[in-house]
């Protein structure tokens, strides 16, 4: 067990940065991406990017998606384009089986396993969302449909999956941020409750840095920012690729 | 859809208490036992109690089901049994199919809305759960059997769905105490990452009530109490039905 750890440490440690430890989507997308970067296409299976638009979406959803998605790239004149201050992350349900070192990791790591916020595959029915990153302004912002099937108080969105999104978006800003961190604390403060199937925007800003320590401040609020549901603080800590696997 | 609104809130007024909003298990329970203890049993079909054993539950889990559900009965001499000190709480996925003004509540709420805790068909495949309430202590304890698809960090339980846990918990046992209630605030310390597949136990003790404010502490730790995974205080409100309907 040890022996196997080691290994899998000193793999991954070549790799450079890992995703966050909160199963945050950019992270996985970061990771992902160097994997595929540095091997031959035809190495790996393309993975499915979940956060691009479904037939579940609503109109708020795609409203959304097109407005961020259309700050990703800015057009010049003359007609071409250059990055905007936007860029998107894609989101996978899964990170080792892209990346080597999978070899060693599935021995200890059920295979079935899969990212809490992308464990089902009924489009619609629980986590529909996707995210944004703003390097100049060094905020995080994600866009998030609610499913039916993340009820808590009757019609409306169970505290803890609001928790689980907001965990993912300020673990995920952390995480390009800092590199690899862990969560620290969570302090959501729950202002008003979501209706299921609505679409709501995250925002996720840096507070400060402090050695290895990362606070970021996080808003819920309504598609078109009027109504707050939660504020939270959130501290992140930066970690090695050992205390990640090694969950010590 | 005023009155539709109306219609619900009085005739769920009269119906005394409601459930917790966070999708606490017990006050589902209580609620849809009170619905049914007033009417023909016939008149409902019986929910499923999501809170027994299935063929998921590992060695731990059975072993501190047994261990809580033997405290629920106590032999007296002569071998008749009396109450014991905790009672076990059943858990359903949606309690509106079995109460009356279900017929009004359909109109606004999904039918195929279900509790997020309990949306998954696939035994142990995310929360496999049983709640117990200690009366003379004011205590509430979960045991918690994590199942492949929570992941967050490689291998280990997401950060939301730990949240997810510890609303459910206190949510319960803070509308056990009070009635119907809001989660106000969770404010989580993450100190031990939760491997996949392992069972915990959540220990949610009553702090202080303070007029409508309900505030609890609650610790996540190893299944026999030698590591603390994560400690919170968590404040809940008490509400009226109207609130809890509206979302206001």
């Amino acid at each position: 067990m040890a022996g196997s750890l080691g290994r899998i440490c000193k793999g991954l440690k070549r790799l450079g940065s890992l995703i966050h430890p909160s199963a945050s989507v950019s992270v996985r997308a970061t990771f992902a991406r160097t994997m595929l970067q540095g091997l031959p296409s035809s190495f790996f299976l393309k993975p499915r990017d979940f956060s691009l638009p479904n037939s579940s979406w609503g109109s708020e959803m795609m409203r959304l998606y097109k407005h961020y998605n259309s700050q990703c790239e800015v057009e010049m004149e003359g007609g071409e384009t250059r990055e905007g201050p936007w860029q998107r992350l894609p989101s996978y349900n899964r990170f080792l089986k892209y990346a080597p070192g999978g070899v060693y990791l599935s021995k200890i790591i059920q295979s079935k396993a899969r990212l809490f916020t992308r464990n089902c595959r009924d489009p619609g029915a629980t986590f529909e969302y996707a995210l944004y990153f703003n390097s100049e302004e060094q905020k995080c912002v994600g866009i998030f449909q609610a499913g039916h099937l993340l009820e808590g108080p009757p019609g409306h969105v169970h505290g803890g999956a609001i928790a689980t999104m907001i965990d993912t978006v300020t673990g995920a800003h952390a995480t390009i941020l800092s590199g690899p961190v862990v969560t620290a604390n969570l302090n959501i403060n729950y202002r008003r409750p979501i209706p299921l199937g609505s679409t709501v925007l995250i925002e996720s800003s840096l507070d400060k840095k402090e050695g290895k320590k990362i606070f970021i401040t996080c808003k819920v609020t309504s598609s078109d920012g009027s109504k707050v549901h939660t504020d939270t603080t959130a501290l992140f800590v930066s970690i090695g690729v050992s205390h990640l696997l090694l969950g010590s």
